[in-house]
């Protein structure tokens, strides 16, 4: 199996990181957003959304998505509850990331970070929601251990993605201080470097 | 169980109809977004994040985020595929509805009509991305029946929500015929009236 994406990419790590958790054999293709390498014809005939992380599977079929591709990587796993509401709730938080998470504090982050841009030139809005998602994250990990129950699940790793660089985004974390230990538990059950 | 929902969102009403198809008997709370219901003191703490659609079960407990609650509504039926390939196609469409169809398609359709905004008044953003997402189902409609696969599943419910009703957004479907043909092929699956 071959996975294509963009190692600065949060959404792209998110599956590198469930592929390795789950020991799965694959090639990893560099494929790099800001040289357009998404929208090479060879790679719209794969992924016609023209994004990275995706995945060709040995038959040639291919899955786009992050959270699909993980869902699929985690199958029978540990990694998805198997209490019903637990798995529930992992789910709302997969889609909450996608919907009320990643578009503010993922898209400051490539703002500042790749395009460029100054704090100051960040739309209000994106900065306000991306406040809100971490404040309502830090609520939640006030009482919890991990996301969707008090069990590591996908939704941590979904959403540890953006959350660890976001004061590359200018969010600071020090306003979130129960969200900052949730980070280092999920970096040390991913086996990844706090520094990195 | 409680479901509270606003009977003009999208959101909201695919969750209605998977629990409609499933045949759950659940009692419908109609919470008003417009009016401010959803940042009521007593909505809030049920559901943090300020929105609807939210369910209550008989036991307190609350789930949030409309395609994980299909999802849930859903499971062991054959709304979700059995094949791993076609039941990771699907996830793939709810996380790319939530991503890449419903920020554009639904939000032209809360402005003009909600938000009395005039068409020329959209970003252009919205209105490029909306026909992006338009345009992608159509080519994938061209040769398959349903989106996930050749049968119908929650994801043909989750897009099917916010694409019968593109125009009320200025996204006019006639450049789209396989799209107007599926969303036929949709509503009758759905039972619900195409004219409303
Ligand atoms: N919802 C998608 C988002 C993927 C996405 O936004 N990918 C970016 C990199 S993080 C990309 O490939 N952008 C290229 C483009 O849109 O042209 C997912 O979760 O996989
Ligand atoms: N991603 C959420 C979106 C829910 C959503 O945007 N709900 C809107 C109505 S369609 C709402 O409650 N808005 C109230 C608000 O944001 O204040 C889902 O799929 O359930």
């Amino acid at each position: 199996m071959r996975i294509y994406g963009d190692s600065v990419s949060g959404n792209c790590l998110k599956v590198k990181w469930t592929a390795d958790l789950r020991g799965l054999s694959y090639q990893w293709i560099e494929t790099s957003v800001l040289n357009g390498e998404t929208r090479a014809p060879d790679f719209l005939a794969m992924n016609p959304a023209g994004q990275v992380p995706l995945v060709r599977f040995d038959d040639g079929r291919c899955l786009a998505q992050s959270n699909a591709i993980m869902l699929a990587f985690a199958e029978g796993s540990d990694l998805i509850p198997t209490d019903g509401y637990s798995r529930a709730k992992m789910h709302e938080w997969l889609f909450w990331e996608q919907y009320s998470h990643e578009p503010y504090v993922a898209v400051a982050r490539f703002q500042l970070r790749y395009l460029g841009k100054n704090p100051a030139e960040l739309e209000p809005r994106i900065v306000e929601r991306g406040k809100a998602a971490l404040k309502l994250m830090d609520d939640t990990l006030r009482c919890r251990t991990f996301l969707a129950s008090d069990v590591f699940s996908l939704a941590d790793i979904a959403l540890v993605a953006y959350t660890r660089v976001a004061p590359e985004g200018g969010f600071q974390l020090d306003g979130y201080p129960a969200v900052k230990r949730w980070i280092a538990r999920v970096e040390q059950a991913l086996g990844i470097d706090p520094a990195r």
